[in-house]
């Protein structure tokens, strides 16, 4: 694999014991690629796409191929015939003639999931397009507070105090009041929890609040943020560099990397 | 949220300097969902599933509108009749009549995504039935060699190192021997990287080797690692009830919470 395609350099804000520096550091890229099938019907070349997933670029026919693994549909390089790129972000798997490949059952049971930022839409462009620009306040942030948010949420975090094993999505008042915590064993599905509880309530867009992520940063996860009208994204691990792109094209805060007294600015 | 729906009790062999007892512990549940939309289409009431996602139960009405909002189909509690749970992993959302959803975009975009393991298939039985029981051979165990892991996958995770934003696969000997790793931002796609890589040279099924995961155990990086015929799984962060499920009734060992001389062993 090319470290080239899979690490990217960004500019970001680095605090530590609320001292300041503009540094540069290296984020993991994060891009979509949609995976197409090819293959034999009734005489016909048929191209169908079949997934798309945000990944980091550099192996791409490997994962196009092992994706169709895991999906029970090939179990033998003899199955494929080739596997192309037409495009950066496509790959073409043409499946040998005769393959038993069950494409009705994939056309007529696959669903979307949350797990996929970009499900039911052509492009990241349209996507951009369809998220509305709401007008986000930007407050000031203290640096102490900031460090003290995950101690404040985990009073609240019961069931992974029990197993260490579920993501935790919290929202806080700005001045860091935890007001609400929920779990999962998907990191977007305890955001989802989050936000549907104020939409349940009437009470969204949460354009006066905070949130914080006990996990990484994707383009997915900002992506509910964003449409949840969050201004400020807090996240414990990593942000991706597309979780990045957005936040600063949609005027977001969005901190990363939060150990301790110390994290990333990476859009403010 | 109810604690008793989101963690269950299992019994598992733990590991420390190579001494082993049983103890029982508390891991977090993971089950499916499936969420339908409900709405008026031209005087009649259409009822549509839009998304299976793997969940943690407990709060499923907040799940569904919440996913909603992500997905930018619903922005206010206005637009939602009701929410029912018709069944314990089933979720109905009913439109107010004139929600401005965009349904048809909807139908016609929706890809499934390889972060869904149960994409494509109706149940969990189906899926089941769809997995092929690969004879797999057990092979004995070094507690010392496990503990190894880690660290003998580290020298070839070239982006995490850079980054501390990527999730690794790794490949092994029965003896330890790192044969390969691969990196993603998703750790579904860093498995289907690895076992893609595989498929290319035509080495599938991996019937002889060791799969160590940077992350969390899930359904969905089960069922991969199992479609590609590896006897053993090793994870460092823990796994879900349905992770621990599957390594049983296939006979697959899984490993979790690998750190340092100490983890457990959830299925051998």
């Amino acid at each position: 694999m090319k470290p080239s395609l899979m690490v990217a350099t960004v500019e970001l804000l680095r605090y530590q014991e609320s001292d300041a520096q503009t540094v540069q550091d290296a984020v993991a890229v994060e891009e979509p690629l949609e995976i197409r099938l090819a293959y034999q019907m009734q005489g016909r070349r048929v191209v169908k796409p079949i997934s798309i997933t945000m990944r980091t670029p550099g192996a791409d026919a490997e994962l196009a191929a092992g994706f169709l693994v895991g999906e029970g549909l090939v179990r033998s390089r003899e199955e494929i015939l080739s596997v192309e790129t037409p495009e950066p972000n496509q790959v073409v798997v043409e499946l040998r003639n005769g393959a038993e490949v069950e494409i009705e059952r994939l056309q007529r049971n696959f669903y979307a999931t949350s797990s996929c930022g970009i499900c039911g839409r052509a492009s990241l462009e349209a996507l951009e397009a369809h998220i509305p620009v709401l007008p986000v306040t930007p407050f000031p942030l203290d640096p102490k507070l900031i460090a003290e948010l995950p101690q404040r949420a985990a009073s609240a975090q019961d069931a992974f105090a029990m197993t260490g094993g579920l993501h935790a999505a919290a929202l806080f008042t700005q001045q860091g009041e935890c007001l609400r915590v929920r779990e999962d064993v998907g990191r977007h599905n305890a955001l989802d929890k989050l936000t549907g509880s104020y939409l349940l309530e009437g009470r969204l867009p949460l354009t006066e609040h905070l949130l914080l992520l006990s996990g990484r940063a994707s383009f997915e996860l900002m992506q509910k943020a964003i449409l949840a009208g969050i201004p400020v994204i807090v996240a414990v691990g990593a942000p991706s560099s597309l979780a990045i792109d957005l936040a600063r094209r949609h005027g977001r805060t969005l901190i990363g990397f939060l150990r301790g007294s110390r994290f990333n600015v990476y859009s403010s």
